[in-house]
């Protein structure tokens, strides 16, 4: 071998080994860094600020479902909020959607034991009016037929289409309680499903338990779907102590009636807005780390859990680091989006507006599941930035969050980012009670336990100001699993 | 002295003497009497006989408010299930009173920040209907009109009238939580006499926060009252949540108008009827010992814990003291009275009905303050019967009740008897959570725990099967307090 083809070897080899083996790994903060953070989180701790965005967005704008007076009114809140606080840059992007309208929404058991029930439609539902056949007496006042009851999604998937058509199904099927929500998993596919399995049986209506987990008269709402194939039927949810009662009225008698009324209809196309606030980087403007909540809620309740909080906490948090002086690297940028409800409607047209500069956004973490304490923070980055979250451990372990694994998956609004790449925080709330509000009227803000708030905001603090600080892509590994809610 | 003279005189005061001192005390239960109502207890702690009967009654009839068709069908009910359970005698007698109807119930903020609230009619309400002046709009759709707050009852009571005329009166007084229900007592004067002292300042209408302790958007109904010289305006109750929401907006921003649709109206003469069973006493058949509670409920929910449980309870009790075989001297007498909610009226007719026989009305007890668990007990009883009651103590005591004093008040239900002499027998529970859930749309089945009604019966069969069995007028002290909720 020639001499001079073996020292071009060796020297490859090296390259080659260096790149492998001797890559400088991104600097890690310094502990002067540490203590900036540190002392961010403290004033988090021991701040009302989020509690007062959450109080005046839950109080001057209440529901504001997307497509109602309320989203418009909602987005100009956002604006000013942002504002006020101080926010570098503000600025909305548009967000256009078909939008369905609630209206009278009863029901009565006709027979065997003649009572009201509480129920409320589902996201999307038709009326009962658009229910016509010659089986049924339906008008004005609602459509009333036998009813067949499922224990789930299965039993009606397995049902005999002759038991069932021309009625209305009900299935009771039970959420169960999780700390991690869980148990809406398992659970919300009768929502989403419901109606076209039940259609497809030839179902006039189906009723389904609502899918939470309170014991008290306030039904859960949630979008639902149809499918070009099959008859658009309408489509509403109990609350569960109705559900319970009707399952005991089965329990004696089978040959029950109901009468339904729901009025939901389609409301046409309306625009509103994602609304985004943004305090500018010192080193690197145009790198992005993403926060926020989203800013439209269902009509029943103020939303203050689902996700004022969201919104409110993480604003404060940007706000407590801006208002703390600290010079940090990168942007940090809270995005309030707009209709999450009905289909992450704004996430989509942000992700689609974004196609160009995705790549600045670092990484993202969104708060969409109350306002419970967070136990656990999860990531998703590759070996070389293990160090920095060995930090970011050290910086939350104080809180009481421990570390979880690093298989982080997106929240809602962040899946259409992801799925183009770019990578999650998550901060995982408590969320044991969560599914008792989660799209009913008790979402309101008495809900809220403003310590645990606070907690939910140094968290963030500490999730921002750490991110953008720290000199590294935060590049995702090529293969992960997913852990959405 | 002439000698007679002076053994006169010796006997005279050896029979005042022995009237005195030497009377003889009733008899206590024997040890083998006492025997037998421990085993009726512990039989009673077994059984899910109470449960059944109140899922029965809260399944198969549902919301039973007074003049409704679900009141004649309480009645059925209650004359089947007493006769199913095997009473000796049952029988109804009858109860006459006007009725009121609810209608329509909706508000919403006008203005500063439109939004809808939960509100219920108060009992007795008139429609906003009714209400017509040339300063507000009032048609079938509600009226509008501007809000003035007041933060209790005194408050609107030293109220300026020039700043009330023509305004819809909102109060925010809250009820605060008790384990004996004392918090109700100083609150419900707000529901009984709110539209009262807002009519004579001119005010248009009356909004109140719900005299309950929850945090749910389930509104508080209840019976209020007008008063002949002044005008009849209508009266509503806020949910909780919907209270601090508009005590928010206040703090906000004073000028606040707010859109009420009330249609409830009075609705004509209806009869219905005391249900009554009776085991029959051994050998003092003529002697009664009364327990119960009362048949009808609020409209909103199925009347689980108001008084669902007072019906289940003592139905059962007497029903499993039945069973037992055990000779009982007296009468054990279970009332199911009519028409509590809207002022006792089957109260007043069965005592009414029964002057000739009161004296035969030994001592009574009601259970109408929930399902929770017994911790104490009253009694109203002379020195004489003490003794009775510490064998009474000792009997329930393996139940986990103390006992309280000798100033027991009787339930409400018992009032008119009470007024009339009757004695009465008090079995406190724990009410903790019952303004919870008190004349609401929650008042639902699933909030009844098996266990601690099942310790209520037990506690109903030491009281009544103890005092059919003692040989005593069990008679009131000539004076004594009262202890009513």
């Amino acid at each position: 071998m020639p001499k001079t083809l073996f020292k071009a070897l060796i020297v490859g080899v090296f390259l080659i080994a260096s790149n492998i083996s001797f890559a400088k790994p991104p600097v890690l903060l310094t502990n002067s860094e540490l203590k900036q953070v540190e002392s961010v989180r403290e004033q988090a701790l021991n701040s009302n600020l989020s509690y007062e965005i959450l109080e005046s967005l839950t109080t001057e704008v209440g529901p504001r479902m997307a497509g109602t007076p309320q989203d418009t009114l909602a987005v100009k809140w956002a604006v000013k909020k942002f504002k006020a606080l101080g926010f570098d840059k503000v600025w909305t992007e548009p967000v256009t959607y078909t939008t369905w309208k609630r209206g009278v929404e009863t029901a009565q058991v006709v027979s065997p034991f003649p009572q009201p029930l509480h129920i409320t439609a589902l996201g999307g539902s038709v009326s009962t009016d658009s229910v016509f056949t010659s089986s049924v007496s339906s008008d004005k006042d609602g459509l009333t037929a036998k009813v067949i009851h499922f224990l789930n999604l299965d039993a009606l998937k397995a049902a005999n289409p002759s038991q069932v058509k021309g009625k209305i199904v009900f299935v009771s099927n039970r959420m169960e309680r999780s700390i991690n929500g869980m148990g809406y998993g398992k659970a919300v596919a009768l929502r989403r499903n419901g109606a076209i399995e039940a259609a497809k049986k030839g179902a006039l209506a189906i009723i389904i338990r609502s899918v939470g987990t309170d014991t008290h008269r306030v039904p859960h709402t949630g979008l639902m779907k149809y499918q070009d194939d099959t008859q658009k039927i309408p489509a509403a949810a109990l609350s569960n102590p109705d559900a319970d009662q009707l399952v005991r009225i089965f329990k004696r008698n089978k040959d029950v009636s109901i009468k339904l009324n729901i009025g939901a209809k389609p409301a046409g196309e309306f625009t509103s807005h994602n609304v985004i606030g943004e305090i500018t980087g010192s080193t690197a403007p145009n790198e992005y780390i993403v926060m926020g909540g989203h800013l439209d809620s269902w009509d029943l309740g103020t939303g203050a859990v689902d996700d004022g909080a969201g919104v409110a906490l993480t604003m404060a948090a940007a706000t407590l680091i801006k208002n703390s002086g600290i010079k940090h690297r990168r942007a940090i940028r809270v995005v309030l989006w707009a209709n999450e409800e009905q289909g992450l409607k704004g996430a989509k047209a942000y992700a689609d507006a974004h196609t160009k500069d995705l790549e600045q956004h670092i990484i993202g973490a969104e708060s969409d599941f109350g306002a419970g304490r967070i136990y656990q923070f999860s990531s998703l980055v590759t070996d070389k930035d293990i160090p920095f979250m060995d930090q970011m451990a050290k910086m939350l372990a104080p809180l009481g969050i421990e570390r979880g694994d690093n298989k982080a998956g997106p929240g809602p609004d962040l899946i259409p980012l992801y799925k183009k790449g770019m990578s999650v925080f998550r901060l995982s709330q408590d969320g044991t009670d969560y599914f008792d509000l989660h799209h009913t009227a008790d979402d309101t803000l008495d809900k809220v336990n403003p310590e645990a708030l606070a907690q939910n905001v140094a968290a963030y603090t500490v999730y921002a100001l750490m991110t953008a600080q720290y000199q590294s892509d935060l590049a995702r590994p090529k293969e992960e699993s997913k852990n959405e809610h």
